[in-house]
């Protein structure tokens, strides 16, 4: 959608953004703002897509890579680790 | 695939968490290891997820309502807003 900004940024300014996101999901972590949460997350996850769209990462497939199988630790979803193993 | 342990350790736990997991994405993206950067893509977007769930935000629906239509600024995609305009 921001494709052309997005490349023009770079991936260190990208990550500034996101820390700013990050910054104000924290906000509203710790306020009691449901609508204003949610839309705290949709703009941390557009900027995590950004940063990797600038990285040449594919969000969905790295997810799939690490994930798809269940916990990467015992393989199975839901995760049947010890308790006390992270995370 | 975490859920019994995610809503033992709570919103502010979990934040603690995704913050470490997106140091961790910080150091690969000044990094050279795609590999390691994509994992770390995934560690950071599965644990943005698990903070949504336990705050009973759908990530999903979230990203619909404030990007579903295109550029909140703009309305279009790809963005057509001023180049001096956020972001």
């Amino acid at each position: 959608m921001y494709g052309r900004k997005d490349q023009a940024r770079g991936a260190e300014g990208t990550f500034l953004w996101l820390m700013e996101e990050i910054g104000e999901l924290a906000a509203e972590v710790r306020g009691d703002n449901h609508a204003a949460l949610q839309a705290e997350f949709a703009d941390v996850l557009a900027w995590l897509a950004t940063l990797a769209n600038v990285m040449d990462v594919d969000l969905n497939q790295a997810l799939l890579d690490k994930y798809g199988v269940g916990c990467p630790g015992c393989l199975k979803s839901p995760c049947a680790c010890s308790d006390s193993e992270k995370p």
